[in-house]
């Protein structure tokens, strides 16, 4: 199959974008990719494969590839004097970007609207992990327990150090702090507002143990990774996870049966048809053997490849089961039945 | 100024959006309109003024209106045979699309996207109004009363008769019923199933109170409308609601003192700055003195227009004070660091 591969996009995680593209051209091995880039300002080119290196997209080269626009029906640029439109070939679209743009619905509602089939979190689902007060809302509806948390406005909080301050709306652990006393609370709140003026703050708990699970749900039927047990000091901040970005040798851990299974079912309450089309990575948190959400990532770092056995089959099997959203048919009865009405 | 009116689109409420666009034409009198008419295929027309009349859109004439696109930076056609693109002058464009595509966060996507400076919600505050069940979880994260409800699966609620049956995602009444026994209650469950995959039930309080009161904050000021009591037999249906759309005089509620400054509260509460760019609706409830919220309308009908003393001075207000979300400035510091590391 081809995929079109859409990376970049004005968010923080800009760069972490490009790397999750260059290391899926590497990690894919059966299917055709297409490269699409959204530059800072939103422009989208055209990229080939030979130029998919990180330096291409710093030095500003990429501007000499095509240029593209996104439109009704897919991706097309014009050629020659005439102007003729010449439409972009895929199976279906891979969306990569991460954090603003990406995954929080804004690239879902145009890939949406213009029917562009694609592997993507909808907007709903863009907006309920990208948002953590939204995130924990939502496990508290569908009974999933959640790591209990305050919206913070100033920097003070009920709970006692050491803390976590998050801002609430982006993903890789940006202007995310651990704080064990007022001063650095005091500083950590100011980082924090830097990128969000919403602002959580959530005890941090000692010896919590964390694992990850991605997967999908195709055709009615879950495909779900290994389960990896992460191991950390304190935790990942942006840096130390954009650095490990391109593991190649992933922790996979010897969970036991049960706990496995609890995860799974977990997993899969969270998936349900919110998720649908996406390939997600949930964190996980265990504590005195209770499974919390941490978090939903909907756009994991290069689709978080690196937990499956076999990828390339995943997107396959994905691609092949994408759902679009049922069109309404409008039938104008009721203005129709007004015309008449009036006698019109 | 002038304001470009998007109506119609892929929804069940695309006939309730061509009334309301009809109904703006004529209440706004100090400013200057142009209409983009979104079409059940999502096709995009410029359509003239004076062919702003229902049985333009439903006998299909619309479609020798001049075609155009939503692009980078706004709206665009092109002309003549080098294809010149022609861009569309305005000062903001008005979201006007209820229900699907305008309400669920996609067109907002899309604004947002492209740079084009709107009164709408936006993609967050979209999603958190458009699934009744996000509604109330963001209700009471902010510490806002809602009825009490359940997910239902099948025709069984643990409340009493009577009770409420809606699907999560659709405003304007549609797919909603009050059942008063199990006959009703397996018909409703259909009904709505209809329309959605995710459905609640609420119980149905007899002789609550409703109050309607829309507004919008700008400039860091709120302008709030009057506040209107409604008064309906069981509750308003699709079609009651839709006949009723033009109505003229309104209900202005002999509200108490009290009640009124309570029920403005709550409004403040819900808008802060996740309904920034709006001029939303909320329908609260009153029983025994305690206020609920039971929705948010985030793109009302005819934008509520009806409820305030001057509508024209708000939505000037308002568009003078649109807040544009903050850009990221992507300086591929990693991605140097990278490089160097690497010694490349």
């Amino acid at each position: 199959m081809t995929f079109a591969l859409l990376f970049g996009g004005n968010s923080f995680e800009h760069e972490i974008s490009i790397v999750s593209a260059i290391t899926l051209k590497d990690k894919i091995k059966k299917h055709t990719l297409e490269f699409i880039y959204i530059d800072q300002n939103r422009n989208m080119y055209l990229v080939d494969k030979q130029n998919m290196k990180s330096k291409y997209f710093a030095s500003g080269e990429y501007k000499n590839s095509q240029k593209i626009e996104i439109t009704k029906g897919g991706f097309k640029y014009t050629k020659g004097l005439l102007k003729k439109d010449v439409f972009l070939n895929y199976d279906a679209v891979i969306n990569l970007i991460h954090g603003k743009d990406g995954e929080d619905g804004k690239l879902a509602g145009i890939l949406e609207f213009f029917n562009i089939k694609s592997i993507t979190p909808n907007v709903e689902a863009s907006v309920i992990s990208y948002n953590k007060v939204l995130t924990k809302a939502y496990a508290k509806e569908i009974g999933v327990n959640v790591i209990d948390y305050e919206i913070i406005t100033e920097p003070k909080s009920s709970f006692d150090f050491p803390i976590i301050i998050k801002p609430a709306r982006l993903g890789s652990s940006i202007g995310v702090s651990v704080v064990k006393t007022q001063e650095e609370f005091d500083y950590a709140f100011d980082v924090a507002r830097e990128f969000d003026d919403l602002i959580i703050a959530e005890p941090f708990i000692e010896g919590i143990e964390e694992y990850n699970l991605a997967g999908c749900l195709a055709g009615g039927e879950f495909m779900l990774s290994n389960i990896e047990k992460v191991e950390k000091s304190d935790f990942l901040d942006f840096e130390k996870k954009y650095m490990d970005f391109s593991r190649k040798n992933v922790m996979l851990s010897d969970v036991d049966k049960d706990l496995t299974e609890r995860i799974k079912k977990t997993f899969k309450k969270i998936y349900n048809s919110t998720f649908k089309n996406a390939i997600i990575r949930c964190d996980f948190f265990v504590k005195e053997g209770s499974v919390y959400l941490n978090e939903i990532n909907p756009i994991p770092g290069s689709m978080a490849n690196y937990l499956f056995d076999d990828f390339d089959d995943v997107l396959e099997k994905l691609a092949k089961n994408i759902e679009s959203e049922k069109e309404v048919k409008i039938d104008f009865e009721y203005i129709n039945k007004i015309q008449m009405a009036k006698g019109k």
